[in-house]
């Protein structure tokens, strides 16, 4: 029997006892010292380098499969790994050995006047659940940032990356083994089932978080099914405005980076907010640039009328995340005006302010509300690496614990560890 | 019309306007100084104190009510305001404008290579909605946390304490309005209709989080129906864990304040361990002590030994948080039985060891895996105001965002700031 002719009553044994496992590689990461854990990443990345033909062939499998499914270049090229790929992988996970252990870090400490000495202690969070589609190197990405931060890793790859997947799993629990450190540490769902992400949504004794990453369709199913805590992003729609008191040369420097380095990232600038003071001047250049480069330009009636090239902006327009090469332009009458366009359309991720006037910057920065806010630099900033936090699991648009990039610190939690000499509570 | 007539319609349309109004008001409170909140706050503790009257009256209907529906003694002294309950708020109130601002703290900061400035600092959490019981002492403490942290608040009291609840909110309002703060930032819902909770679960854009204060089938109900965030504790089944090194003097004193100092809170020890190490001296006086103090206690075979009064304790009560006069005590193998027993048992709530031994300490302290854990102190400690953090919402079992004591700053969020000089991303 095929593990795709389970029953849903095998699954479900199946699912549990794989969460079970979790759990208790999850204590045993919880007390594992950084030696051991960096060098279950260095030997994983030795076996993806060794393996890389075992990878590639599997991966010859999934993408024959994706071609007779037409799936898009775009999908296709997601799903494609190379020998370059593989090596970017390996790197990856040497980069993670290197960062520092958040666990066991003393976040805060003081004394009370009665003498308890209390500690905030990083700790891990303990099994985490990653639901993602066709990049099969997430597999590797993810469970590298969980091991690192001292959590189980569930993982749960797109069906049709799954030969993929399972290839660079075996590399990541050579450097399980090569450490000493249980397999359940770093699990992979081994089975196409669909059902599987119900079941992961729903056990809440063995995954403490899950994590989704992919299109707005899985993770508005994940938000909407899980029993489970998630942290996830839902859309990037990042704004740029470029105030009256902006540098013009700056300000087309930025609106084309922001905009056109990479448009299918969450970090790419959606709308392009230009203030009216400066309108007259800096309009025309901006929109200029876009359009030369490539870029469709929707744009309100100002807009349209500083390039016939520009076709109008629906009302949709201001809510798209477009991740591709277009923009909604609109002219606006000053820093209020900026923000309660970004506050009525915006998805709370990214937005820059364009400004030479600090005192409008700073008004900017500390009244929108989003999880990243820039002056003068791109929205493309917007990541983990960017940041200085070594490799991210994604950006995150919640308010609740992780907000922006998701790295290593990210994925823990924290107990406090209380010193007496017999105090008892009057 | 009464209030209690609304069709579900209306209902609904005037949840809606609820949360409209504080999300409004929340953006107002995110950028409101410091000195306008803590005016508001101490206007509001000088008309809890001008309004005794009026609070006593309307409480004085709502004890009325309770006392015809038979309520328990102890539910009618939950519910029953006294001119010292008054005062004791009013205190609270003006503690809480004592407290340090968490708004606009940053938390960490730091240069990239490409000279970009990157600081995470603190930010409201946005609109809080706190959902509690007969107490209605929780208008007060909520509603002045939320309005410290910068958070708008909605606040769903208990039917039983409707009218005390109404005129406790009353004084708030006369706070916001004395410092010129929107009213919609600190809202008591209207009606006792159960069906508001069930729609304030069910609002993410107008709420962000929810907080449940109550007993556990509140909890239980808001964490299964929320569609939002929730922090909440569900239960403190807490242990104390006698080392074989253990002081018998500190053992006993220990013990008894953990179990008995207050039986109804959440820190309460529950489960009394004691290494078989010690138990031929240790365990006879530990048990002798909370019998004599009026405890039942329901011991394992060892312990029914050690005193005729002690009943057996059967495999349900390991599990339970009585919150009574009632503790069950077994005799473990050392350490190792003891954190088995307290991971198999427990609540992640508050453990505490007593031990003389330093490296056992330690390994208990590193491997339990609870929000609070205690060496030679007692479980009662487990308070945000015994922590120093001034008053707390509660004490969170969450492994996200907030674990333990969760006061001001832990109703709070961060964003990323970051200043550049016209950076782009190669």
């Amino acid at each position: 029997m095929s593990t795709e002719e389970n029953t849903a009553e095998d699954l479900q044994r199946q699912m549990l006892e794989l969460g079970a496992a979790a759990r208790a590689a999850a204590t045993v990461l919880a007390q594992t010292p950084v030696e051991a854990k960096n060098l279950a990443l260095r030997a994983a990345a030795a076996a993806l380098r060794d393996g890389g033909a075992a990878i590639l062939a599997a991966n010859a499998t999934d993408m024959a499969a994706a071609e007779q499914r037409n799936l898009t270049p775009a999908l296709l090229d997601r799903l494609l790994l190379t020998p370059e790929r593989i090596e970017a992988m390996a790197k990856g996970l040497e980069a993670v050995a290197e960062l520092a252990d958040p666990v066991g870090d003393t976040i805060a400490e003081w004394q009370r006047p009665n003498g308890l000495r209390i500690a905030r202690v990083r700790v891990p969070l303990g099994v985490i659940g990653i639901i993602y589609e066709s990049r099969p190197n997430v597999t590797a990405d993810a469970g590298t940032l969980c091991l690192k931060s001292g959590n189980a890793a569930i993982l749960r790859g797109g069906s049709e990356s799954f030969h993929s997947a399972r290839a660079i799993h075996d590399c990541l629990l050579a450097g399980l083994q090569a450490a000493g450190l249980p397999e359940g540490a770093i699990q992979l769902v081994p089975t196409r089932d669909r059902a599987a992400v119900g079941m992961m949504l729903t056990m809440p004794q063995h995954i403490d978080i899950i994590v989704p990453r992919g299109g707005r369709g899985l993770i508005e199913r994940v938000q909407t099914e899980s029993r489970i805590p998630v942290i996830a992003h839902l859309d990037g729609n990042c704004h740029v405005y470029v105030d009256g008191s902006a540098d013009l040369e700056m300000a087309r420097q930025i609106s084309l980076n922001a905009k056109l380095r990479r448009t299918g990232i969450c970090g790419a600038s959606e709308t392009l907010l230009v203030d009216r003071q400066c309108a007259a001047s800096h309009l025309a250049p901006l929109v200029k640039d876009l359009l030369d480069a490539g870029c469709e330009v929707r744009g309100d009636e100002y807009t349209q009328g500083a390039d016939q090239r520009v076709v109008p902006a629906t009302e949709a327009d201001w809510g798209t995340e477009f991740l591709d090469s277009i923009i909604a332009v609109k002219v606006v009458d000053g820093l209020d005006a900026a923000i309660a366009h970004i506050e009525n359309y915006g998805s709370h991720h990214t937005e820059c302010i364009i400004a030479d006037d600090m005192q409008t910057a700073e008004r900017f920065l500390a009244e929108v509300d989003s999880a990243i806010v820039l002056h003068n630099a791109s929205t493309q900033f917007a990541d983990g690496s960017e940041f200085g936090m070594g490799a991210e699991i994604g950006i995150s648009t919640n308010r609740l614990h992780a907000r922006g990039p998701v790295g290593v610190e990210q994925l823990t939690s924290y107990k406090y560890v209380v010193h007496g000499q017999g105090q008892v509570r009057p």
